[in-house]
């Protein structure tokens, strides 16, 4: 932490600055400058709440110098990890995060019933997809929208799974379904408007399960780095990361897809980066080309919306792509991906 | 809802929409204009997705006509809600939202202890806030930070208001807990971050407490007025609207408060609105004009952070205002309060 | 300027650092905290390009910690700067920004014709105005639009001031325009998109004209401050600040209103700050509440577009609010103005 | 142009709608739905103001239908332009943006000096890149700064072009410099914090150099295209448009590069579109994940800023790669290029 002073500040003010570092158990190290006095604070001060120097008196602002996030925070530049779901214990193929391989996740917005769910794992699995995608417990803006057939959507999920093969990832909303959903899903989703749901984190943390930790739609790095410190902390070192797009000014998207994420969460984590260019854009007609540059860009998995028949979708019509547009998009994603020496052809490892 | 057709649509695209229009049980109204077709749907098609239109070929795009709320819209234009917490039941004074007065909560961001909560709330009455507010279960970005004393904070939090009479506003951050903090708060506060929570605000439904509904803050007026009526639906009608600045490129404070909410959800919605000019700006040094500035803009109450020492608070210390400040605050903001023909005097009725 | 290292920066990454410090002419200044060493540099780097630094191996980061602005900046806290426009020179009554009175500049966006401006002088100055605003050099976003009546529309304007008395404010586009709009004007207006136009800020450096900067719809404070540094730093010292409105993701507004800007720029510059409510939201019915908000907050006036008939505007129809609107609010905006200890009615010191 | 009305709108309020709507010289067509009336204007309303009808009674708001551009469209889906710099008139290597073929331009942020330029030249060449940048007239946020080396400067570029055969790419600043940069350059670069300045656009359009249109840090896509129709309409049909990041509240980059951008305008104009990764993050460690995506995205060509050494750049230091980096990021690109069926090694056409 480096407070700075102001031009103005007196020497009193800053002696008093000085007092304070100590008091909360810090070093002070004050620097006169040309224009003014900085006072450099010297400890782990990543717990305290250090802009409350900003009220002493001749103190300009106050600027943070360490990561606020250590279990996420590489040990070292070359440090990666890598999350596997499925496997025997679910009878499904496992897929792993974070290796050579860019495992596609893909499958419709909710879980419209059990036919129409086997048949979208079928339509998946047929295209070259890896797992398959689906929500039972559904986030909705709108109360009196349709919110997903809860338990029986996690069954007809299930019932997929043992059709295609393909593990399952749903979402999870709150704190006491987080048992019921791991006991179906292989791999839990937090969803975006959840992102700091801090006690539903924490609950993720004493899951069996994986977990992909959505970036909230106007999140920073570390506050999303941050809120995977709450699984993680809690013991869940399985954590994927998932960007899906930002609020910003832009209206030709529903959201901002930021791939520049990609590059700098490797840069500051360990902890595989996962794309969603569906809630990513909102429009169907441009997921394959942000799929594309999401595999270039160096992602480690796609989560993409598909529908059977996205006219007729009773969620997110607008930006699910039909099973014959995946089918045509992942051997373009293969030659992308082995355009950076990765593969999406065979994400899944043998199980 | 408008779906407007691409200008190289061919009459088979526009007779493929009407046919989905008339398949959702809507009716459908195509006009040909001189550049391009527009299908009007006639109908209530809030419930419904009408945005996967987009994906029929030779569709543009889709526009909502209808506001996707109905118990947060007003039934006409002069319509407003009162919204009154504390009374006899909790042996404190009634204070009421969304009349001539205009309340204002004070108190610190995290209930540090007894005394400290007795000592603020004391400050808060007699600089003359008619609420005391201060947090017992905290969501923190880091999870390694203080995250409050949970229900001996409530404890705490109820000394505090038997020894001013102020009723207590306090935070609740998930389903497990409404039951609990209903016992003990006069108001449960929605934090920013769980403001699209919903099963949070649907378990907010069913409390006998109001509830102080803080918008997100990426969020559009629309969606807050969708995340109301989760409360609304579910039978507690005493919810208050609160502006806690929204996330934007601005680094001079650390949300921007966007004052033209007060106005607009005025004319949006009968319920009260509340300005939070702490969070809302992030600088102590900025929350008495924009406190004033809220005012004159016409809200029903403010939200204001005060801590006796702020250099020393445990949480939020750089936004938190004095006690004196807020005792010299409160004689200007009545001043403002008389220009527009309100108080904020006398805003608490006599229980 | 702080150089943050990394944690994993090796002795001889600090001391490349330091020497490329030195190299610029500035002093190093090392410091070894426990988890990572800062390189604190000594001298005035305002004109240099410091973020470079973030090339060298092992930097993590750039700090700034010198206001980058200095003309602008106040010499001690309590200076304030008044700009007067208009007064015997143009045979208009004199008007004064910065001090206790708060002028109100109202008009059309655009100089429609010589009757048209004249007729909405006449009722500014009825309705209270202090000074009259129209465009003659219209920034359009689309080329096909009306453009301003060019140097006929200042002649209008001149014979609007002749016709009322009042000071006449209008936007100039482009350097070769600055020394024509002089000729006429009492203030040169730069629009929001001409914020960052460097060349035609150096212009109006030139002119002896004073200056409505407007911020730009993506500008910091920072960078605001700095783009009038183009003006001052030319000798036009009479410089007034205006806040139109922000680009966020809120669809309720066309743009965000950040009216924290008034109390920070009061704390950062001398520089007198007008607020402008009707680009600042883009919607009439928001103006009188946002006006109100403005000077309790502390603004140096107001920019406000005013129409006779805004249903038949050429431009900017759905923000202008009528003469009766602004008769009304006057009156209000004075009670507010008393409230804060301020004027506006009698904003125009006798010239 | 749909005007939607107020639930509570009269069927008077309606009738003075279509009335407003005919005196324009439009056709009404009023659709009374379930909920509410709205009302269709069939007519070509481009040109006109039509958020004015936000005033009159009982009108809600007002929902544009037509694009505001019209010579930047496209005639038909499959519609490309190819746009070509260089030539035998300034002899130097013709390179074309539209085509399979995707040029790169890179060189420095500002020309430094001769022999630092016609260095930066070679150096871009044997890297493989297809034309030279470098600014001689500089947009320097702080007035302070280095502000380009002026006609000099150009003259440098000549004479590195002459060194290398590369053609030539710099910004323009305002109007009176137009002609004379376009005597030098091959192609003339239109900044962000210009992408709205009217006048320069026009003097553009009689250019008969091709022009770089860079969009605006908060700019729509309809807002950049109208901009270019400033340029198109004058006559100069050789525009291409280049993303360079938009302003967003991200902290981890200097600006949040937005690439969805790509099939979006692919989408809607024939005009080819270049991505800026250097400006889109303003992190070198960032620009050879994105430069990636980018291509994998689908752009037509790239600008990235190459310095023989960032770290004593005068300009843009943190954002520079080396040469070294582009010689190894240019047979990557190819790759992907190749993926996508495009190419990144012949970019340029025999002259």
């Amino acid at each position: 932490m480096i407070i700075v002073m102001h031009p103005s500040a007196t020497q009193d003010n800053v002696e008093h600055v000085c007092k304070l570092v100590r008091d909360m158990g810090l070093k002070d190290h004050p620097i006169q400058g040309t224009n003014l006095t900085v006072v450099a604070v010297i400890g782990d001060d990543r717990k305290k709440d250090g802009d409350k120097f900003e009220q002493a008196p001749g103190v300009d602002r106050v600027m943070k110098v360490l990561q606020p996030y250590t279990l996420a925070a590489k040990a070292d530049p070359k440090q990666r990890s890598e999350v596997t779901i499925g496997g025997p214990a679910t009878n499904s193929q496992a897929v792993t995060f974070g290796g050579d391989a860019i495992p596609v996740i893909a499958g419709p917005c909710s879980v419209e019933g059990e036919d129409a769910i086997i048949e979208a794992g079928q339509a998946a699995k047929a295209a070259g997809a890896h797992a398959l995608r689906g929500g039972a417990f559904k986030p909705r803006t709108n109360p009196y929208s349709f919110q997903g057939h809860g338990e029986d959507g996690l069954k007809m999920l299930a019932a997929a799974r043992e059709a295609t093969g393909l593990p399952i990832v749903t979402e999870v909303l709150t704190t006491t379904d987080v048992e019921l959903v791991s006991e179906y899903a292989d791999m839990l989703q937090i969803g975006t408007r959840n992102s700091q749901n801090f006690k539903l984190l924490e609950a993720c943390g004493d899951s069996p399960k994986p977990v992909l930790m959505k970036r909230g739609m106007s999140m920073t790095l570390d506050e999303l780095l941050q809120a995977c410190e709450y699984i993680l902390s809690g013991g869940n070192t399985q954590v994927v990361l998932c960007e899906r797009g930002i609020r910003t000014f832009e209206d030709h998207t529903r959201n901002t897809l930021s791939l520049s994420v990609v590059p700098e969460l490797h840069h500051r984590t360990h902890l595989p980066v996962v794309i969603d260019p569906s809630h990513g854009t909102g429009k169907a007609h441009l997921v394959p080309a942000m799929a594309k540059a999401a595999v270039a860009a160096g992602c480690d998995g796609l989560a993409i919306e598909m529908h059977v028949n996205p006219e007729k979708a009773w969620t997110d019509g607008a930006q699910s792509i039909t099973p014959a547009t995946l089918a045509e998009l992942m051997p373009q994603l293969q030659r992308i991906a082995e355009a950076v020496d990765r593969t999406c052809a065979e994400a899944s490892a043998v199980s």
